[in-house]
């Protein structure tokens, strides 16, 4: 072979495995987001939760979900043998086992995104019985709609209708908010959190820099999910692509911070740090389904819309009485909405309708076989602890540890 | 093009990437080392501003920061425009906004310094008023005389007069410590930490592991601050270049860790935790103003020159009754000015004239302009909570959210 | 030279500073694992250890220990002269100075291991001593053996012998355990640990996100430490290896997590958030030993098996009065000690016979020296606090610094 062409491949390899690495930190993202967002008492089961969820995802991907999404016979074929070839070109651009290394890691973050939105009240195990089919069927089969250019049950494709999702605005995040959507909706509200004279109280989070921390996290991870994206960039075409889109997210993250801050000021009267972290978060989700056309500018407005539509969307969703404690929902199902909808604005290879028709695939597809497995595995083995597990916390009834012992003792 | 060109291009624009997502993560670091050395009723706020001055940093940079800084037009021309090209070559060796991304997160580095050290007494807004004038303004001035080759006002080139300062000891961390110096001045000390009688109270942080944790993502991001500033991987010479900054990097902390280990047990009698953090934190800004030209040795012991003079230089402020929570002007100021101090001694191209008029022109240009933007903020709308605002601690007057409400319920 | 020459230079040399950067950040994994896992009143200790003992053994490994085990007369030569490139090849592939940056922080991560071990009752500069030795000769030695291709003590040559130790389940998690299990039984169990009539008291850790988060961190750092040991990247061959190692260190950690939680589960009835961790830990020491020749389904099962082992390995030591707070031993030494048991089955150029010659020959040496060098600091200097200091915890006693002052005050 070429020595130029060793080298490029060399360095799409090494690029799309530093970035797999960073989508990976986000799992420890959302784990410390969500375990500074819960009470004390639920720490360690959703500690337990994100990392169960993390190496069930990328056990089931392997398995089966690498091959629903990308054909190939991975797991027949022992991966890194042609199985992996899936989408690589031919002869291969990039290391196959790479490829798999990226994929992987982002059917972890759509899993991610559903522990969040249902703690502190849900059954260990029922989650994680969801945990392998979503992400041994439900993600790859949409995943395959999109990135595989497959038919949508042989009716039409996406791409054709001009639908586009650069990083996964929808596909990944809006698709995990369909399915902790249906989960919540199966589960019901922590006891408390609604009274039955309308009122909303707040259950603040046991540790905000916890949560800060999370967020940063994310926030640094999601350079290597959207930079990644671009999926090579070893010629000055596709290095500029990546460079633009690491600015972007960045900027859109910024946006998103700001724009929350001064909303949630106007409306409660404080700089609100829940608010600020999920703005920011909202931000990159805004700019993840199109990272690479905006300005700059334009990115940070983009994730501003984010940022102002996340605090407007958590205040909702609660007057609708459907309970989020970390706000996943919105963060990742409204504004991945808005992200879709952003797309045709500066990138004319989509439109409007392409990008409703595909939002509405995903979203139908995900929630009603989402709610389908969450009724199946409620009528089984339930997916709700008893009222006096919530009241103590999960903690010890899931998992026999408390997360704090010693600062906690003979606390409620 | 050559792919030979297309090759470099893209490893250099992947390296500028990287190396700039690790100084983002830097941001983290301070938020973390920040939050932890505070008391817990003074966390949310901490947390908040940091997010939020990171967030305003990107933003005024990409708005007049770095069109002060390296001209360019980068706001008008809408970004990755021509605008971005600003300092790169013609033809440019790397991606433009692979530029812009590692620039605008040294900015975000050099206010993370002000948070600190202005820590349990001042007003958010008063601190986010400064944050947009440091960093679309005060920071960028000064940058460009350095960085860009711009003469001082017209007047004098520090370049030219053997002035040298390769990742920023001076131009970001010296220039982050005197805006927070001038913070603090106009500020005051918290109550009760000097007590009439010449008596010096320790107040110390809520939570160790978390100031360990910043430590250690400062330490991981500073590869990126120091090898990036290399500004070129691609070939030979500066490939070495970079692998003795990394190696440079690593050993400076060390040594500062150490060096401020052992001072610390001779001062005080025990290895006290927080100065071994502040101890490597100093070895890393000593060597940030020249990691390219020491030997492994000379890092490590110039580091260590850093650890020794932190631990001194915190007691002698306290003793000046100058109240900095977190250490940062020792940190990142005094130890910063060692750092420019000792270039000439490994770097011929540096003089000790050069680095003296250098520094003291950083020095005075932000020092002053920002004691007259702390001042007007005063003016306008004061930059310190009510006593009793302090006494409760600010998260709840300004976040209305506590940061560890199950632990800290009941207590002061 | 050629320019394609210097392309390929420029890749392996960024490749290896990444990969180094990664591994440095496992030492703030271990931090945070271990702080999260004792009791509130032994965390600052342990977070000064942690600190401490990765800045000595940068110093240690640059002073003498690189020299030791790869020749070149590192410290003579100032570093970054000839004697940096001991193992690089003439001429040289990378930077000398990556090739010492990615070898200086695998000695870290022997000794990290150890510190864990001996959390709760042991003096901090006992333990600092002991570092300074095991950093600067013990693990020199034995590294140099395998990976150097010396011969042990001039009398056999582990690799003639068909041993095989890719990344360090041996050389240095195995080692690591070694020297740590040689303190253990110098120092005695915690206080309250084992009861006289055999009972074994569960102390539960005072901070599981903290302990989960260094998992996490760990996870990623392990991309670093197995994926940097194939040396080399700048090929398609050695890419594809790269990417293999990728997937496969990520798979072994999944299988391994996932393999604890169930064993858990059926042992203790709960899903037990301590065990799930070290099961992911176990996966990737297991893994460790040879990461490239399995497909993921193998590595995955590895890791599972590692995952079983660890649960039991725990439960027995604890029988067998054992006392290590954290796992250490079992994770980084049956483990390891696992890791190279499975290397012939998927990797022909290695044996049983071999494996298990190394795996003596490095766990007598270790052993042995480093009970040795405890007695001898037992001699000088005494090893463990007095009871009434373990008793109120060795913050205040060693470091004169609670880690969590306003959420533990009045409390034991």
């Amino acid at each position: 072979m070429e020595i130029t062409f060793e080298l490029g491949y060399a360095l799409d390899t090494f690029y799309f495995l530093i970035c797999g690495a960073l989508v990976m930190w986000m799992a420890a993202g959302f784990a410390m987001l969500e375990a500074g967002l819960v009470r004390a008492k639920n720490t360690t089961e959703i500690l337990t939760k994100n990392v169960a969820l993390f190496a069930i995802a990328c056990t089931m991907y392997m398995i089966c979900g690498y091959d629903i999404m990308y054909g190939g016979g991975i797991f027949l074929d022992g991966i890194v043998g042609d199985g992996a070839t899936g989408i690589a070109e031919d002869p291969a651009t990039y290391a196959p086992s790479a490829d798999f290394f990226f994929q992987v890691v982002f059917v972890a973050t759509a899993m991610s995104i559903v522990s969040g939105a249902v703690a502190e009240r849900m059954k260990l195990w029922a989650f994680l019985a969801f945990t392998v089919v979503m992400t041994g069927f439900i993600y790859p089969m949409e995943g395959a709609w999109t990135w595989n250019g497959d038919a949508v049950f042989g009716m039409y494709v996406l791409g054709d209708l001009g639908f586009s999702d650069f990083a996964g605005s929808g596909i990944v995040h809006m698709a995990g908010a369909a399915a902790a959507l249906a989960g919540v909706l199966v589960l019901g509200a922590r006891k408390g959190k609604y009274t039955a004279d309308g009122k909303v109280n707040a259950i603040p989070g046991a540790n905000l820099p916890l949560a800060t921390l999370g967020t940063f996290i994310l926030w640094m991870g999601w350079f290597g999910f959207n930079g990644g994206s671009v999926l090579a960039t070893a010629t000055v075409e596709s290095a500029n692509s990546v460079a633009v889109v690491f600015m972007n997210t960045n900027a859109a993250a910024a946006g998103g911070a700001i724009a929350a801050l001064i909303v949630a000021r106007i409306l409660f009267g404080k700089a609100d740090l829940t608010m600020v972290l999920n703005g920011a978060l909202a931000g990159l989700v805004a700019i993840t389904a199109e990272p690479s056309t905006p300005t700059a500018l334009q990115a940070t407005l983009f994730g501003g819309l984010g940022g102002i539509l996340v605090v407007l969307s958590i205040v909702t969703l609660d007057k609708l009485k459907i309970d989020d404690p970390v706000g996943a929902i919105s963060v990742h199902g409204v504004v991945g909405l808005l992200g879709l909808i952003l797309v045709p604005f500066t990138n004319d290879g989509s439109s409007l309708v392409g990008q409703l028709v595909g939002a509405l695939t995903i979203f139908v597809w995900v929630f009603v076989t989402s709610l389908i497995v969450w009724l199946v595995i409620k009528a089984i083995m339930g997916v709700r602890v008893s009222e006096e597990e919530e009241f103590d916390g999960v903690d010890m009834s899931e998992c026999g540890l408390e997360a704090y012992p010693d600062f906690t003792a003979g606390r409620s």
